[in-house]
């Protein structure tokens, strides 16, 4: 049985299996909350917390047993079958995102990417087979890609956002600075560099 | 008088100042609650509530003036003085950052980038010049600079932090997938794209 966790709790059991997969990495099979919190600049408290919530219990010598929570955030946050995404704009931004992400998530794969200058399409960018940007509702509907990244200029991110939905993805990534209205049943997560270095500027001045 | 004020709301008034901005080159001079709400998928409720934690009212009749709400929060977010920011490691996400910033906030500015590489260094890349890693330390401290943005590799990630907070830095930025500790009076801001891909995920599997 997979629960339904709020979005908070994804992004940090995220979070831990990356941290979980550099601590297996080096060796180490066991692990505290404690020591899990001040690597994430969290509490062991909202840790146990989480870690409970998905049904995985520690130890109190010993911790958590790192295989094992590794194996349980998997069947929580990855699907049975591959999801596809898109990329769509192969900027500077695209082309970090296409060669940041590959091989990062095994059940998560970039699987085409589209842009409208013909030097880009037809090759492959990181890895990732260009298309043409008018090919990309056929595509889409073709491979079954269920999400989509954007990272195209701002004043057509929302006709691309509705080609993407009219060929049924159930999910956006948008890293554009415009605000674009789905349908309730598509979730989208926005991401908006500017309101991140605001943030930080804002502590600091008050720091 | 500014308030202390929570990170989240502080990401959310920078979100309605983007917006507030775009409405008012359309020509717009009045925007309700509900309207700003659904712009951001937010509720109304929230709108109003932020708003009235910086002391600003709207009408029922008219809703916000656009302009002097956009004063106030700008009073709220931005700093008298200009902050000044570097960037460190100027690949492909560090280049499609410089380019992307620029102009977008005329409190906060990148004022200088940092790379290892001799064929980057000396040149201005997204009109920001590049300095030789090595001098990060001395150029951070002459020029004042008080955020750091890390896009470096993610094994250097943690002595590149190390040498911005010795050079007197007070909010890093980490766009690498790397964990930073830093100490308590240094405001740090995280931001892992595979986590937001897997969210997204998690939410597409279980709609």
């Amino acid at each position: 049985m997979i629960p339904n966790l709020p979005s908070k709790t994804i992004e940090r059991l995220s979070q831990y299996r990356r941290i979980l997969s550099s601590c297996k990495e080096q060796g180490k099979t066991h692990i505290y909350s404690h020591e899990l919190a001040s690597l994430l600049n969290n509490t062991a408290v909202q840790v146990r917390r989480d870690i409970m919530l998905i049904g995985h219990v520690g130890t109190l010598r010993k911790g958590y047993d790192i295989l094992e929570l590794l194996n349980r955030i998997g069947e929580i946050i990855d699907s049975e079958d591959v999801l596809k995404v898109a990329l769509v704009g192969v900027g500077k931004l695209g082309e970090a995102i296409l060669s940041y992400f590959t091989g990062k998530n095994t059940k998560i794969k970039i699987v085409a990417c589209f842009d409208v200058d013909p030097n880009k399409t037809g090759k492959e960018i990181g890895g990732i087979k260009c298309y043409p940007q008018y090919n990309l509702k056929e595509i889409t509907k073709r491979e079954n890609i269920s999400i989509g990244i954007l990272t195209v200029p701002n004043n057509v991110a929302s006709d691309v956002a509705n080609l993407l939905i009219e060929a049924g993805i159930k999910g956006i990534l948008n890293y554009t600075s415009t605000h674009i209205s789905v349908p309730e049943n598509i979730y989208l997560e926005k991401y908006d560099m500017v309101t991140s270095i605001e943030k930080v500027a804002y502590f600091v001045k008050h720091s």
